[in-house]
């Protein structure tokens, strides 16, 4: 970290992600979830910048979230919590790099709830960053992406070891949730693309039992079940109500008059970055921010990827965008 | 129906969908779900055509399926009940049509599910209309089609009181199975576009509550909580398994050594109607077979519905190609 904190780049993350963005921690296999974009030499150059990740208010791997103890009580929150906003997220973080003396920095970056949480930034804090990147996101979420969320809640809500918030945690965290796992299930839908899950699974199926066996499976079938159960083992309910909900209500007007008058109060450079094909915070959303920033006086950008990935082509298909983001970090 | 039952137009339902397809039964408030396409002087014009649609084996309406009783046993059949394909509910109906007399008909139409039977019906019994009208279907379920049908089983299978398919069937069409009506809200996302979620409902919520409430609603979870909860009271969990595992294992070409081997059986007219903007079964795979068919000696057309409502608009925007199926049936 320079002196003058001139050169932090702060990363957010997105939905189930957390401040673990890059590396490795000892003990762990799997590295950070924009590992391939974050280091040095890469896109994010760790020799150039010191970067800065932190898990957001409502998640389960850090912050405060709806299963940490209350003061008073030493029980969780569950439902005392409060509903969090994007908003709230950054008002957070502001509070942490102040404590960290940290008041002004080079960059914030995210994808998808990562870049709610930039955008966000820009305006709420619009002397904080002096860029703004924001991929696979949008200014207002739409009721595509609150259906998905939709059908998540619910299967956690109807699932009876959820116990009406009241589960055990620790119980849950080992045996998982299979309401949870089903909802997952949906998200995965809408983190793909049509394409990507016909190159991917096609209409193949494991050995022959996908065909006349009532439980046979296609390989899709085999992939939703496996990141679905998979999800439970290592994601609280609670977090996930309380986060898609935070997504669900996101929308950068909000005490505003207008979008338009949102993004006025915006001083940074704003880059944005969309994915043809993602269906869960399409193209066309992002243009509807990229031509309202056209009329402003701060400097702004845009670029679509050309990509039939999905919406997790922000995670995945790094190198169509990768050189993007170094530049716009450098100019 | 004439002397020769040379007027006879058959219609297969979808998913669904039931024998229903028209009019009003005597105590009934709802008509069936194709009412505004048939009837007098409609584009299936009962004044010419003689109308016949049966209920698909599998199904909880009428025709044997999962829940029937077992002859024996006079118990359901449950797991018992084989895994049925689009090509056995053809069988079934053409073997109702045998002892009804009707060896050969002028039509058969369908939508989604009911616009596979009609495709199947023309590979597997080619001399048997002179004319096929296939709608918002598909020559092979693809994998989204799949994964949306998974997050429904699974939540169906998850639910105590589906109790490992052991059911009261009364209590559970009393009071509904949640886990069903979450599931099928999965279904709803499947059958709109983003286009047609954001017409509707956009991000309007309902009074203030679909804000910071962490259960407060928009519009949109509404529609699906309303849709989801109400087809539980009137659709068996059992029969949903079955006809979306006939839904994900249908495949024009089974059988065959490919598509094109199975579609050189058929000699009827062959008519296929797509819509734009459908998200279950795209307009491309429909394009898939319009060009595999115009290859073939039969007559076959094609058109692509300029829509942006997603897949129920053939159930939804009859005037958009009524005309068409008219033209067709007629020429």
């Amino acid at each position: 970290m320079n002196e003058d904190h001139s050169n932090v780049v702060v990363v957010c993350h997105a939905l189930t992600g957390s401040h673990h963005a890059a590396g490795l921690y000892e003990g762990e296999s799997k590295p950070g979830w924009w590992d391939g974009l974050i280091g040095p030499g890469k896109a994010i150059d760790t020799d150039k910048y010191y970067v800065i990740s932190t898990n957001v208010i409502g998640s389960c791997f850090g912050s405060t979230g709806p299963m940490s103890n209350e003061r008073n009580t030493q029980e969780p929150y569950r439902y005392k919590f409060p509903v969090v906003t994007i908003k709230d997220m950054v008002k957070a973080q502001r509070i942490l790099f102040d404590r960290l003396g940290i008041h002004h920095v080079h960059a914030i970056v995210g994808g998808s709830m990562g870049g709610m949480q930039a955008l966000q930034f820009g305006i709420h804090f619009p002397k904080f960053a002096d860029k703004i990147i924001s991929l696979a996101s949008t200014y207002a979420t739409q009721p595509w992406a609150i259906a998905f969320n939709k059908v998540a809640q619910e299967s956690i809500l109807n699932d009876p070891d959820f116990e009406n918030g009241y589960y055990d945690a620790e119980d849950i965290h080992e045996n998982g949730l299979r309401g949870m796992a089903v909802g997952r299930m949906a998200g995965h839908i809408s983190f793909l693309s049509h394409h990507s899950m016909q190159e991917k699974f096609g209409r193949e199926y494991k050995r022959t039992d996908g065909l006349y066996e009532l439980f046979g499976k296609f390989q899709i079938e085999s992939y939703l079940e496996y990141n679905g159960r998979n999800f439970t083992k290592w994601f609280d309910p609670l977090a996930y109500l309380y986060i898609t909900k935070a997504i669900n209500i996101f929308d950068l007007s909000r005490g505003f008059d207008s979008l338009d008058e949102a993004l006025s109060k915006m001083e940074s450079e704003i880059y944005l970055v969309s994915f043809k094909d993602d269906q869960l915070f399409l193209s066309d959303e992002m243009k509807v921010l990229a031509d309202a920033l056209k009329e402003k006086p701060i400097k702004s950008d845009y670029i679509e990827v050309d990509s039939n990935y999905g919406h997790d082509a922000f995670l995945v298909e790094l190198e169509k965008f990768e050189d993007y983001i170094t530049k716009a970090l450098d100019e």
